[in-house]
């Protein structure tokens, strides 16, 4: 006997910043009989991963694979890959998420350029013309889409032209769009990606679906310097992920990939193209709708341009201590948004509408539970 | 409708060099419902897990968390966080393993000293006592516990004890290790161990049990540069994984941990703790004599000095073709056992017994399988 009591997660709706709610179709994926990761029909499920995650994205890039980390780690698979130490970068901040794709920059030993604007304001192509303008040494620019921190959705057509007129690579943090927000990869001409399974895609946390571009692999193929780090150096990682067909002979050994995570990607994946991209990109926008329309109903109002349909980021009325009312909604309710952070840290919560929990009934029954425990507090 | 078949992973007994077989109840463990990554609940959960990594370990020490990666996750974080640019530091390598180390520590910017046995070999006292004296600028000794791409099992106690006579860090691999051989973290003063969950934990692939010493964590408190890896970086990780008690509000947000996984390690160390370490260790030693008993009858001999029981190195008898047999065990029984690696590639199989894998029905059936494989082929 040990101590420890049997594992029993309560079963929460999860409408904070993500984790999203996984449905059970992906949690028995995940549950399923481990292979081994050089087993041939292992290796088949992950080049239908791959392929799958292509179409999502809108690519055929092919070197378009998941890193066996969380989001954060894909992040830093584009930084590490993409820079060399000496080299001159741009990025781009509005929000915790440009601030931390900054951090990893210096890292990797660049000299960063940064475009700054307010918490949940959006980066014009003029900033971004003027930045290549001034600063054209500079290799890549990085951006977030649609940043978690304050609901702020970033176009990006326009600032890739700008981007590649100037030379540079286009490098962007979708963590929360993909499956959730329209994303065109290829069309928008983005060279490097990164993504989370644990948002829009209702998968747990555990992969960060990334994709680049010839543009990109051919820097790294020029690279003059080793990449900083042995886990994600993706000239290696692509041998095992892109080598030769569904053998496993021509697959070379990196690390041991997360077996059960992508059985559970690729059945997100799956529901995503079986829904449709568009159409769930659509069920998103409506969904947020009547989320807004409810809590605009309720008295309450959104952050200034924070206009994510998957991530509302609205701001607590004067006089209501938002973690209570967080706390009441998880205890009462089982129900789990997301507080403020950096700038907006106890003066808004952050409501996810993603993939399997972007629905009607987890609109009405958020906004009943909510309109309780504002009343009631 | 995707052209894509429903998920249907065979259920093969996998005795490669991981991952091991894993048991439905940790595969229920992890199939179970996602919880946010600051949910109480779930730091509850976390948090146990920890306590029971130590348990595993056989340490107290405050800074032992898993890693959000594999092993080879766990491998760069302690290397990315004990070394910094420019520090001199000593690897031994007799097989892939410490090869990789080095790679690690030299992508770090350490200048790297080797002390380089033949593949199979372990590592003596005496080549640890002559390497200190030869450098003894170096700040950290890295060796490997259990090699998996020989077998070999490196004694550790007496050189630990040479390496701190010499005011250096002990830094070891455990992945093949933990939860299958004799494991003393503080007892053999080990600071800094990484292992991977899908070895003697019988546990799917993707997260890497890491554990630090307090002389460990002074090394990374004095460091002057920061730490390469943002992903990686453990003075911000551990504010999530040690921070304040089980409440969600002292646990700094990082990355969104791999709630699944945790669920899953935590059910699969448990199990080691019900078995009791000791005793799981015996049975270990156990089926290993047993299936060691039945190859020898078969006439097959073992890599001399490979003594692991978790991973048994043999060689492919003259004229056999080793990667025929592999293939007919997977397709005609659905067993998986591995190939050789660099010196052994085409030369010998790795048969893996691990944790809920390592049993005597395991033993027997393959005993059979191979004699049918070796007698028709």
């Amino acid at each position: 006997m040990t101590p420890y009591a049997s594992l029993d997660p309560r079963q929460r709706i999860l409408m904070g910043p993500g984790p999203s709610t996984v449905p059970n179709r992906i949690l028995r994926a995940l549950g399923s009989p481990t292979l081994g990761h050089l087993d041939p029909q292992y290796i088949g499920y992950m080049d239908e991963t791959c392929q799958m995650m292509r179409d999502v994205f809108g690519t055929t890039n092919p070197l378009t694979f998941p890193v066996s980390g969380t989001g954060m780690a894909g992040m830093e698979a584009v930084m590490v890959n993409l820079i060399e130490p000496g080299d001159e970068v741009i990025v781009c901040i509005n929000g915790v998420f440009g601030g931390r794709m900054k951090d990893n920059m210096q890292r990797c030993g660049a000299t960063v350029h940064t475009v700054e604007v307010p918490w949940g304001k959006t980066i014009s192509e003029e900033a971004i013309a003027e930045a290549v303008a001034k600063h054209p040494r500079a290799t890549m620019v990085g951006i977030v889409h649609a940043e978690t921190s304050t609901g702020a959705l970033q176009s990006l057509p326009e600032i890739s032209q700008v981007v590649h007129d100037a030379g540079m690579l286009f490098a962007v943090d979708a963590v929360t769009s993909m499956g959730g927000h329209e994303l065109k990869v290829d069309d928008w001409q983005i060279d490097a990606i990164y993504s989370g399974t644990q948002k829009c895609l209702s998968c747990p946390p555990g992969l960060s679906p990334v994709s680049f571009s010839p543009a990109a692999v051919e820097k790294m193929d020029a690279r003059k310097t080793p990449v900083q780090s042995w886990y994600l150096d993706v000239s290696m990682l692509r041998n095992y992920y892109t080598g030769g067909g569904a053998s496993s002979g021509a697959r070379a050994y990196h690390h041991t990939a997360p077996i059960n995570m992508i059985y559970a990607l690729r059945e997100a994946l799956m529901i995503v193209l079986e829904e449709g991209v568009d159409q769930r990109v659509a069920r998103h926008h409506a969904v947020h709708l009547e989320l807004r329309s409810g809590l605009e109903a309720m008295g309450l109002k959104y952050i200034p341009d924070c206009s994510l349909a998957t991530l509302n980021c609205v701001a607590t009325p004067q006089g209501v201590d938002e973690a209570a009312v967080r706390q009441r909604l998880l205890t009462e309710y089982d129900i789990e948004i997301g507080g403020g952070l950096g700038v907006f840290a106890g003066k808004a919560w952050r409501i996810g509408l993603m993939g399997f929990g972007a629905t009607k009934r987890n609109v009405q029954t958020l906004l009943a539970a909510l309109k309780d425990c504002l009343e009631t507090t």
